[in-house]
């Protein structure tokens, strides 16, 4: 532990640059999976496939009870794992929670984040199977779920093709708004749409199924805002993209950088398109071109993606 | 949340009294499944059957880097979630891992800990395939881990029947003898064999699978010393034990209320003993009987087991 690598410090990784270093040393998957890299991992499991994610929330870091419930942060935690398999156009199933706790958490706290869990799991139809309680020096709730693909196949990030319609799914940029919002005005900022799509993000996995089966070549979820997400997917199909995201309702800024939304991003055969707006639309969801794939080049509403990607990491950063 | 229980803190819970508070509120398992409450959950997957465990470790909570090197604590990580599929008799697969990190953890530590999770997984055969990287205060690392149940079934915690045998593998009682002479010694102890069963502690899925064929009706791995452990297998089985313990090689104290063996502890119609042992020990490892099932009460050497489980009970929350 005496080398020079030693002096430095995680705070001067990205979590992105991090992750890249565990993808490397994790190794290349075996034949027929997917590993890290994707919205969730694909593994056999015995003659089928499983998806399988995880991801986790730590207080302070992702969420402030300043203007959170507990029951938020429980139900947020099990919807931003479903949101993972929902982008590969599979279905949530079995889920095991990590709590990790202050001792002086007060026994309420806990019965709300399980109170939030339980209401996300009915929701979506998730197992919560089993779990692990530590004590830790800062709350954190963390799930692991598994997914079944869908029948036509799991839809990564990285099928994409040129002259694909690229869509969206609900009103991407709300919850970027509700997080500002809730940080300005405290609590008394709960009941806004905009904060509500911020403390209780909905997942969508019976979207997600229907973009599968209605012939999507790519998807991803919109954890990091449109910018960052949709940058992922075309270097992922090595592709370029042309969108447009001045007509959408939340404003340009917000749908770009503004991170948590949980929509649906993704690219589907422009003369599939119709159909599978109508199919999320019967799901009561908004569905949204906003572009074309393209050979290379990624362009939004003029503007470089890129440059639009490296503002959206600064945001992240200092937010 | 203003009623009395705010004034309730976790500090006044035991892991245990949680545990049951979050198995009470996640329900019944649906048909076919077990939930929490053994050593890992099984569920359906498509037509087939999978275990599904998760276990964290928290930096001064579990581990402590006055003695501990990083490597050690990511080899134990996939190590205690291994024992758990193993004491279902499962054989390990696919796991996610979620590292929480302080912005000033050097990145040798990153490293050292991604080292001991891949020797581990190597040694076990176990698939690293996706993660998730937080900021949080302190350095933790949890793993969830997908297995494949044995053919002759899962072996849980409550198949054991008056008249078995109840067995152990390897030398329980070690690692608490190590990490009691890590703690009064430090790093200079480190490569004694009690210090080593400690820091890097031995997964027995071969033998659990050994175990399973030959006809084991209830297992559980040692975490929390054989007195809780087996008290636990007596409970979920309905029975009392008979035992003897005084023989082993580590002293009396260590094998009961020491915890972290991850031995397994399981129990076999009598007659299947001896073929479960030398299967065991064809692999390497040791195998000694301890006692019998009974029909009620649970007696260890003499004496009450149930006194000794509240002894390490103590001995655990004073830790």
């Amino acid at each position: 532990m005496n080398d020079e690598r030693d002096e430095q410090k995680v705070s001067e990784f990205a979590e992105y640059d991090l992750l890249a270093r565990f993808r490397e040393r994790i190794g290349a998957p075996v034949e027929g999976e997917v590993w890290s890299g994707d919205d969730a991992a694909v593994v056999a499991a015995g003659a089928d496939q499983i998806l399988f994610t995880t991801d986790s929330m730590v207080e302070k870091v992702d969420f402030d009870f300043a203007y959170c419930d507990p029951a938020d942060v429980g139900f947020k935690a099990v919807a931003i794992n479903v949101s993972d398999i929902a982008a590969m156009g599979g279905t949530p199933g079995a889920a095991v929670a990590t709590l990790q706790l202050d001792p002086n958490t007060p026994v309420s706290v806990v019965d709300g984040l399980l109170d939030g869990m339980l209401e996300a799991s009915q929701r979506w139809s998730v197992r919560i199977v089993g779990g692990d309680l530590s004590r830790a020096p800062a709350l954190s709730i963390g799930i692991a779920l598994l997914g079944v693909p869908p029948e036509s196949g799991v839809v990564t990030r990285g099928g994409a093709r040129a002259g694909d319609a690229i869509g969206i799914t609900g009103t991407p940029g709300l919850s970027g708004l509700g997080l500002a919002l809730l940080k300005a005005e405290g609590r008394s900022a709960r009941d806004r749409p905009e904060a509500r799509a911020h403390l209780r993000p909905e997942a969508r996995p019976a979207e997600g199924a229907a973009l599968a089966r209605a012939g999507a070549t790519a998807m991803i979820d919109v954890s990091d805002g449109v910018a960052i997400d949709l940058y992922r997917l075309c270097r992922a199909s090595d592709t370029g993209c042309n969108v447009r995201v001045g007509d959408l309702e939340a404003p340009k800024e917000a749908v770009l950088l503004g991170g948590e939304d949980f929509e649906l991003l993704f690219t589907i055969p422009s003369e599939s398109f119709a159909t599978a707006r109508a199919a999320v639309q019967e799901l009561g969801t908004n569905c949204t071109q906003i572009g074309e794939v393209t050979d290379s080049g990624m362009m939004v509403d003029g503007e470089s993606l890129e440059s639009w990607k490296d503002k959206a990491w600064d945001h992240l950063r200092n937010q």
